[in-house]
């Protein structure tokens, strides 16, 4: 090992992200991006800011960003953080309000597996929670946590892979009960089928949502995120971030942010076509034999009583069918599937239904 | 303070950027951007990547971008990190590079104040050394170091704000005489007059050197640096990257970053332009009286005898002529101000006259 590393990066377990082909390779349904390009507007936006002042430093808390943002939500520009993806304000979150001198952190042992990696980072012990047996997110021990012993509670809603969402109530009594523990809500799929917490932000000190443009807003190529809260958990990001980057978000990047927000219209429509997609799709998979977990998410995570999920896979990885498979107990036979345009869902359709055939007969 | 807050995060002191005023406010000549846009080529192809596929995630190791740069430097691509800018990769190194139970790191007490704070930011004791009385880097006491005590040397070449250059072979002989201390040469305003430590990383294995497109590349506003290195120290930085953000740089800046790399001719004529423009105005500022460092860099260091700095900032700013001043013993006599077009040095000229002469009366 190399005597220059810091003793903690010979440990690190970075993430690993889903597989990028090369273009027009696989169908991609294995990273939940969007399968429609961004607004138009958003694109027009961008083009704009190519024209002019490149050469210059970007606006360094992106202002004009956050105005548009927190206008949209109804909430004050400074409780919104724009981060260089939702990645890299979970990345301060954990640094600058997860680090409390051996307190732990608590989140669910299937959620975005990222969680692990930012509290090795930042040498942050924590309990992975097991799911519910339907797999969804049982709040008990969380409410039972002693805020002696946890700092903070993160998990994703919708969450990811299994796509079950936490209901606004139940995230608000977590809230209630638990006044000293910071609760994070990370709804980077929240726009395909839940409520956001956003609208609990005034009432709980103790909340931090996290959004993204890479999803909903079908931008995974900018690098846009967002957490919310009240001012002050806001200005302990803002101070880790000005003690890391100055600038971490390009112009271009901001142009097409503040576009995207804008365009509602093309919001509303790219997201309803997706979710009507996965009502379908959800409805053929089951069709064949397959358990599908209630998605409230741009994806569906399903598996099959009779076929192995790797065998599946491999099948549709040589339909040049692309998906993503955590090879992890529980979920070990479940497949995530992201929901592609409608002709993408009705050929992975026919190709599920070819596998089935073959594998069963 | 808020309960949340990470301890850390109370005694951040956070970087301060220089001012971004509304655009055509001020002549900006306060943050070391070029007064140039960007390669005509370089906004070619951002235009071209703001087409298609923004909807997915950009290349996460910034591999093309990678492999051009490498090319260019004749290193192989594992010799490159890419971040969101090179503040990003500052950071990471600091992280994955500096941090090594209790042993600390040296740079000058002037230099890029970003330092500081992040050895704050990642639990770094860190020493400041004094500059020489020239206010050129002395290595003496770098030489004197025990890598006992110190694991790391990082400063700017040229030097910031001082614009003073070291030679290639006062590094070569640092690199040599403490093979086991990491050197980090950060090379911001290397392309405006002075050698690049990039041609001794294949005999150093103590050797980093960082680069960014913000300055000589007109690219400010897009957001990409790198740092140089034997591939295990590179491979250092990746996994501390892959642990807080898998993908840093956006699709439109990697388009970016690969076409100003490959605009040798445009990068060429513009920092020309800028070294002229430098020559011409050390030579009429020297004329009024003005004491001004040698300049290697895209800026001035000056002083004057007989004017106080913050007068002369506050009557240049009057002028919507913006530098910066930095108010710190022994340099707050100093102003830094920026190399801009050549029409922006002639009215800074006849700015500094009008004050020199009103001044001294």
């Amino acid at each position: 090992m190399n005597q220059f590393w810091s003793d903690f990066v010979k440990e690190l377990k970075p993430y690993v992200p889903g597989e990028q082909p090369k273009e027009g390779e696989f169908v991609k349904l294995n990273s939940n991006e969007s399968p429609y390009p961004p607004s138009p507007k958003a694109v027009a936006a961008m083009d704009k800011a190519l024209a002019k002042g490149l050469e210059l430093y970007p606006e360094a808390e992106a202002t004009p960003v956050r105005e548009t943002v927190a206008k949209y939500y109804g909430l004050t520009p400074d409780q919104v953080f724009v981060g260089n993806g939702s990645d890299e304000s979970l990345a301060h979150l954990f640094n600058g309000l997860f680090r409390h001198n051996g307190k732990k952190i608590l989140f669910p042992t299937i959620t975005y597996s990222f969680y692990p990696v930012y509290a090795k980072l930042y040498s942050i012990p924590y309990t992975e929670v097991p799911l519910a047996d339907d797999f969804s997110i049982d709040i008990t021990p969380y409410l039972a946590a002693s805020p002696d012993e946890v700092c903070g509670i993160i998990f994703a809603n919708p969450n990811a892979p299994t796509s079950i969402a936490l209901s606004l109530e139940t995230i608000e009594r977590l809230l209630k009960e638990q006044p000293n523990i910071l609760v994070v809500v990370d709804e980077a799929y929240v726009d395909f089928g839940t409520q956001t917490a956003i609208s609990l932000i005034q009432r709980y000190p103790n909340l931090m949502v996290i959004q993204t443009l890479s999803k909903s807003r079908s931008l995974a190529g900018i690098r846009v995120g967002f957490a919310f809260a009240q001012a002050e958990l806001i200005q302990a990001l803002t101070r880790v971030k000005n003690s890391f980057n100055s600038y971490p978000i390009d112009r271009v990047a901001q142009a097409g942010a503040i576009a995207a927000f804008e365009d509602e219209e093309y919001f509303n429509k790219t997201r309803h076509m997706i979710m009507a997609s996965r009502e379908y799709l959800i409805k053929e998979v089951r069709g064949l034999g397959f358990n599908v977990l209630p998605s409230a998410a741009n994806f569906i995570f399903m598996s099959h009583p009779k076929l192995d999920a790797t065998k599946i896979a491999s099948e549709l990885r040589e339909r040049k069918l692309l998906v993503r498979h955590f090879k992890q107990v529980p979920i070990d036979q479940f497949l995530r599937v992201t929901i592609g345009t409608q002709e993408n869902c009705e050929n992975l359709v026919k190709a599920l239904s070819e596998i089935v055939s073959k594998g069963i007969i």
